[in-house]
């Protein structure tokens, strides 16, 4: 197996995870990590350089492949300037949240001929994999119906809420594109309703915490999203899709399967508390997949029009909250 | 327990399922059944007097409380005569699909000072009861979503189709009664899209056969419903309430508890085929508490302003599908 | 359907269900019951005659069939009287705690002609008549291992303890029975041993509390059976057969089908509680198995013979405990 | 940390998986791995020395632990010997199959005053250590009842069973640590009793295929312990413990969470087919342990004792079986 030379830029909280990742894969060397803000005091081995200049991730002649971990705005430039020296890309969600500015990137992409994926790693866990599976497989028929739950453990700072680009752009943003993926079928249009029930500071700074959203699909399909930025018994994250000859349900995952029966009840643990936790397996499952795309020469399973279908899906969802009406998706 | 005679009207499906439950019955006798149409050779027993006429029912002093079983055009009408004779009422849902004519009777019924109850049975289903338990017990807290899957195992004759006022007022009207009772509030405004997936012909009727319903309750909760005409593997009853201290959700009910495990997976039986069969026990209790409101005296506990409510919301979710636009339900 | 005319013999806790299960049947008459110590003030409707002796019973020709519900020492006596005097019989378990008692009144009513039943009414549940289903269906392939969890929610008293027969004899008899019924086949060795864990006195009566029991089967399939004398979360009634294509698993009955999620876990209600409960439906279904061999003249679903067997298999077991070796089961 | 260097003896199946572990852990150096037989030519990396010699690893000074995954036999040889060397041990299981072996050298390696661990790896699967967990707390209250279920997907070739030590040895031997580990109780008396029902030929090579176990344990509980040697629907891997509290009951691990609903049923895919997948995370917390042990100078989390336990229980059962009476384990 031909080993990967990749850089990674940003060395916050995901681009540990994905860097931790590539350190236990074969065929891959992190070369280098460049983050103007990160303490590279105890973190990674000295076999990796550091620095805070991008410069020494993209002018790098030996490095093949390039992470953009950083912060949401430098997206866009880092992967611009990545495609143009040469490297293939894998960049976090979203690439921008102004679709205008991820076309202009996409087209930079495409100019350079090089891959690019774009970090929708739900799609790499083993339970919604299985449910598009049932799909794919023709085991539960043409789909009707899609209902995704999509719930997090606690609210986030006011402060992140208020550059996150909405509940729609940052947190269903994974549903949009979880509902493409499962149907392999796009998003028409978008009726979205929204609330504020549980911390008056996000409505005060212009956003919901509870969401419904409904949508119809190209091939006909419905289907229907609802979040909560607060679930107070773990990350809820669950699938189902209904079809004509059955329906596939994707359950939370736990920590153990045990039961435990007492005189109050019978009772489970909690689902996993977060991300970090319930999405360890798909965070490394996307990184061997854009691995595997370059060394087989393939195309990256989740490519930069996802990432614009999804943005796009998510402002006419906001756009659609904002004037209570139902609101088409803009064409890529 | 003091016995109370009681008369039907209509021998149809849903007719005999209640007096078949009535005869299983302790301090209530049934005396008279009318029905222009029914076969009686093998059915009542000989002690139950049967004819024709609603006047067999209705002009019989001695007949305390009259279960109004007939076609939907006749529920009005029928409640109305039952209510000035004094009978009290228990009456098959949709009282009428006119919300100006549902008014009028709550009127006579309310100046006759009778009981009426109309029958959305499914709230005296012991799981869905158990939801609503979870909410008034404060177990999970303020109610912020309700989730409802309501998905027949078969979709009707299209001639049934024809006249039943459409997915709405026929099925999802169920579900509508369902939101109210597990939140105990209002439907305020109304989203609804839909599609022919299963049937052409439920189309070139006029109806939808497939349904995602969001809607705006008066507490600030938001609720979906979804609907299918058609799931292969049964008829799939499931609500879910979230809310701010964790979510009850209820599961379908099953013929036997048992996990068969073989090559070629793990299997259990499908849920319970229909309503008859998943909602036997929720039928006879929905008469258990229209006799004992009529024993202590006290409200029935679906009354016909619930009747009421349902057909608002059902109307407003037909017009909401058919102009592509949220709609405002009618007050009461 | 023809009406059968019954007497009751005993009108204690099994005799007042199974005679109140019989009023809401077609086609059989309650036509008196008999006990010596019953208080018949509020029960039962004024149409069925009551009495202190058994002769009401048994001495009326126009009675067809009794049930015997009387304590165990009366058992053996009047199922002879009742087969003497023409009856077929219904005769809870156990026949008696005497094998050649039991094969004497067996020969009785082999020579009277007349039916007889015997009250195993977990056959009749129909969680566990799925599981005898997935092994004559062959869904399980041939039988290898049986697994019983029987445990009930709390113990009895000491003095219901010490005239019980020991636990072998009143509480594993009715798994026993399960692992005959479900695998077709016979018992041929038990080992047996048990536990005072739960209640002192239960020891000093003589008897224990927890037992696990492993049966070696003459189709040479292994079984094991545990009972406990008080699970703190409810009714414990579980089987599984496993087999040469898989298993088969009978989880248990719950009041309904809600799981509540919250801060502290993800949480059902407990089983219910005890076997008035859990077998509501099986008391009913045997009763109606009865009528059923009456008026087509086939055999009961449950023979004496059953009643003979899981005796021989209690009396090894509890030899097996007290001498701490395996046991052959002897012939009937 | 400290980092450890480690040797490996055996590079077959288990050590592979072993050593593989080690390369994804920090703290830990593989410097060399001996085995006669293996085939180095792709695996390990080059920085690993290799060869056929176990002095490679046992004469290397700088070694400071080591790892014995070669053939049973050798167990207690390369542990005597690793000991002598002053190297840490981690032995997999059994460490000999005769307990009179296995106390000479527990007294080596306790005259050496080095660690040793042998490899019980289901005790640290997150589901077994949750009941263990449920246990200690004192959630459950005091141990009764412990059942287990060990079931594997297919036999093993009849070639292998022949110096397998038999089915209690082999395969039982894991399931007897299982109950010592989540009573933390010993086992006192053995009954166990078996079959062939799968295999003729292993009954031929004087085996048994299937078998049940019932044990009695110093601190009063029972336990029962099932196992089979062909479950067709995958690995079959169960415990519960039941207490006067409560019980704690472990599932099957699956590799999705995903139901599928169809005309046929509700089905799920089957558990994890075999020990590889399904002890894929216990095999590499256990060396965790392992290291941890080291670094902290603490007690390893199964030491030599254990090994030894589970043998004596071993032949107890062999012996019950073979004599068909229960008979005690021999003291350590």
């Amino acid at each position: 197996m031909r080993t990967i030379t990749v850089g990674v830029l940003g060395a916050g909280r995901i681009g540990r995870i994905h860097t931790n990742n590539l350190f236990r894969m074969s065929g891959v060397r992190v070369k280098s990590i460049a983050d103007p803000y990160a303490d590279f005091t105890n973190w990674p081995p000295d076999a990796v350089a550091t620095g805070p200049d991008p410069e020494l991730v993209l002018d790098d002649p030996e490095i093949e492949a390039v992470l953009i971990c950083s912060p949401t705005p430098t997206h866009a430039p880092f992967t611009d300037a990545a495609a143009k020296a040469g490297k293939h890309i894998f960049c976090e969600k979203p690439v921008d949240l102004d679709p205008d500015r991820i076309r202009q990137t996409l087209a930079v992409v495409e100019a350079a001929g090089v891959k690019m994926q774009v970090g929708f790693n739900r799609r790499f866990d083993p339970t919604f994999a299985r449910v598009r599976k049932a799909v794919t497989d023709g085991e539960i028929g043409d789909v009707q119906i899609v209902k995704i739950t999509s719930r997090d453990p606690e609210a986030p700072p006011v402060s992140y809420v208020e550059t996150s680009g909405g509940i729609f752009l940052d947190m269903t943003i994974h549903d949009f594109d979880m509902v493409r993926f499962v149907t392999g079928s796009e998003v028409e249009e978008v009726y979205a309703m929204g609330a504020v029930l549980i911390d008056p500071a996000i409505g005060d700074a212009g956003d919901v915490d509870t969401a419904v959203t409904a949508l119809k699909m190209a091939n006909g399909a419905l289907a229907v999203i609802e979040n909560s930025r607060q679930a107070v018994y773990g990350y809820d994250q669950r699938v189902e899709v209904f079809g004509s000859k059955g329906s596939a349900e994707a359950a939370n995952e736990t920590a153990n399967r045990v039961t435990v029966s007492g005189a109050g009840g019978v009772r489970r643990d909690n689902p996993l508390y977060f991300f970090l936790e319930r999405y360890q397996v798909s965070f490394a499952a996307e990184l061997e997949a854009f691995l595997t795309s370059i060394r087989e020469d393939g195309d990256p399973p989740v490519g930069g029009r996802d990432g614009l279908m999804s943005v796009l899906i998510g402002l006419a969802a906001a756009r659609s909250m904002a004037e209570d009406r139902p609101v088409k998706v803009e064409a890529p």
